[in-house]
């Protein structure tokens, strides 16, 4: 017997499955335990569908979503049209119709996954979503089956490939953020719009979902905070390399006394940290732990067949649990009361560039201010003074997040100072 | 309900597990779906049981294993000895008597691992082994579960901690290889005997697990050839920095036209490969594969608490299948018959390190060898004249395993030459 497969688009991801279905085709039945069978696929409209025939895509297309909610024989129905609606729509029908539902839609899952498992639960059917973290890095289904035994602390990531393509050339070429995001553009990394990938939002998304299967916990979009690229300067990154660091966009989710505290970030990372050569537009997830102690799993971050085969590893992991007759499990299954952590209690060393005027003195007057607030330094260095103005540069040690806060309102305060950048920093 | 757990020792990882089982007892119940229970540990007599007793350690210790294979309450038997005998008696009898088996024990499973896994089949019992290949990182079930969809085309691995640890040395600090040895061994990363480790048979172990996880093919261990880490020499480091490279002890699994070839040995890497940058004891698997592309996990090889923490994963895994019924599932049913390489047809660029009479007209002398192999130089550098002898080194282009040993018995048949090194190279 096959299973029956609903796809809802045919975008660039959808196209990749047929792909490994050919190109795989022993393993995955094996793997699946059946026959897997595209059964009809959802496009926009009558023009899409004579375009797909034309270029040769021998599938059943139909126009309207009802044609595979309402085929009984359909038991898997895949979205991958992105965006929220009619995504939201569509797979909220396709569960309730009860119907098992793949989707690496990230936006939407983060924004309302929570609603889509409750119902999938209610349901009795499977809902996965390996590919909408990290594309091809088999990180949510690892979390979930292998990390089972051990408790996570904290969770760096390098989430977002196309900044990471941006920083990496600022970093390895010295380029500027705006020649970064034109190449990242032309190369079609980047959209038009490039606003959720330079602002640390798709990455946030990930942050979401990699909350709920590190921690147990389901923090909201808005709990995340999120810091883009398009502050850094040459500037940064010189200094930064100088004090043996490389500058990465990090989504960083960890659990303090308080609570869970996630964050999206531009860091400092020391050049021997394993998320340091991490580049171009690879992602990886590193995952500090009581029991493995440090672990990281690199890999393509998105892309047409990676994404395809996280997809492919879902469909077949229902297919199995179809066949096991427990496919209603949840694919994380680990939930306990979220807890935010107390700003109080969220602690990091960070780096400060600050322009202040270029006379004797100006050190003391910043050691002052921080010494108010209880901070110390570990590094500083002075900049760039042109008779005017001076830079200086300061890695302090660690401080709390309302330490921060506090320091910056107390520095914008002083009229001759100009807080220019402040950035995490990772590392002992 | 608990279900019951008997130990087969109580060295280092065992002592790991009840670490484990206190510190992430909530997680570990709700994944397992029960409570876990360690019932009865088999030490080796009385004094060992007096002793651990004495320590603290309040367990049910016995010193027969028929103890354990007799109790009928005890459902997963977890081997923790080590080494072949009595380990490959106790797991066959354990099996036998219809109980479910975790072991770490990779020098038994690559060598008897096929009679275990039948008779575990036969019996409808799991046995699982995730902790026998790089310890805390979850590859084996990442294989079996995230890249089912997936064709992989070749793993290359960091395997060994303890050689990895010593390359690093010799890498970073130019230490000698017995310098290197001394501080291992010191270090407690290195056997008094450390012929397993630092000759490549260790990871030979490893790659015989990953080519029935990778590639479904099982390759017996005298069919992975291996070659250590012992005849490398500063020279070699050096000349592999000079070029763009790092030397690592290197296992390479790889699916070629006639078949699978497994190979151990000390590898050129170009420095910004993802496994370059993997130093210390940490080890990482590196997977190529048609749909993912690029992926690689990383994490310590070893260790009491990582080692822990996969046979706690293959613990739970047990525990929720008893509960969904499905226990005899296969921990890798992805089989294929196995085909070996043919030499002819597995390809990798070398470096030759030769030495040869100081004098003018060895370069062509050495080129009219490889010639009549047909194989052609990427790089040539000559080194250290002393009047008598020169060192010349050589970077080829791609050649068969075939075309390798040729040219080495042709080079060693010139009276004049002495080959004093040949390593893979990796890279375009």
């Amino acid at each position: 017997m096959s299973i029956k497969i609903g796809l809802l688009g045919f975008g660039t991801v959808a196209s990749g499955i047929p792909f490994l279905l050919k190109e795989n085709a022993e393993k995955i039945i094996a793997a699946a335990h059946n026959d897997l069978e595209i059964a009809k696929v959802l496009v926009k409209d009558e023009d899409e569908k004579n375009r797909l025939i034309a270029a040769g895509h021998d599938y059943h297309f139909v126009t309207n979503v009802d044609e595979i909610l309402n085929d009984a024989d359909i038991q898997i129905v895949v979205e991958l049209m992105g965006r929220i609606e009619p995504a939201r729509t569509f797979i909220t029908k396709a569960l309730e119709a009860g119907k098992n539902v793949v989707s690496a839609n990230k936006d939407l899952i983060a924004t309302h996954g929570k609603e889509l498992i409750s119902l999938a639960q209610a349901k009795g059917v499977a809902f996965y979503y390996e590919a909408a973290v990290a594309g091809g890095i088999p990180i949510l289904r690892t979390l979930a089956n292998s990390l089972t035994s051990d408790k996570v602390t904290r969770i760096l990531g390098v989430l977002n490939g196309t900044s990471n393509f941006m920083m990496t050339k600022m970093v390895d070429e010295g380029w500027t953020y705006e020649a970064a995001l034109r190449t990242a553009q032309e190369l079609g990394y980047a959209e038009s719009d490039p606003t959720n990938d330079v602002e640390g939002i798709d990455a946030a998304y990930k942050a979401v979902i990699l909350s709920q299967f590190g921690f147990g916990m389901t923090v909201d979009f808005d709990q995340v905070s999120h810091k883009g690229i398009t502050t850094i300067t040459p500037d940064d990154v010189a200094v930064a390399q100088e004090l043996g660091y490389v500058i990465k966009l990090v989504g960083d989710i960890r659990e303090v006394a308080s609570g869970i505290s996630a964050e999206v970030a531009p860091t400092f990372l020391p050049q021997n940290h394993p998320l340091a050569s991490v580049n171009g537009v690879m992602n990886a997830v590193f995952v500090e732990s009581i029991g493995i102690g440090e672990s990281m799993y690199y890999g393509p971050g998105a892309g047409q067949k990676p994404t395809a085969t996280s997809v492919m590893a879902d469909i077949i992991r229902i297919a199995r649990r179809l066949s096991d007759g427990n496919v209603g499990k949840a694919f994380n299954e680990f939930a306990r009361e979220t807890r935010l952590a107390d700003s109080a209690d969220v602690f990091a060393k960070y780096y400060f560039a600050i322009n202040v005027p270029d006379k004797s003195g100006q050190i003391l007057r910043l050691a002052e201010i921080f010494n108010t607030e209880d901070i110390s330094f570990e590094q500083v260095l002075q900049q760039k003074a042109n008779g005017e103005e001076a830079r200086v540069v300061i890695i302090t040690h660690e401080l709390s997040k309302t330490q921060l806060e506090s320091v910056i309102a107390k520095l914008n305060a002083v009229e001759d100072f100009q807080v220019v950048n402040t950035l995490k920093v990772l590392g002992d």
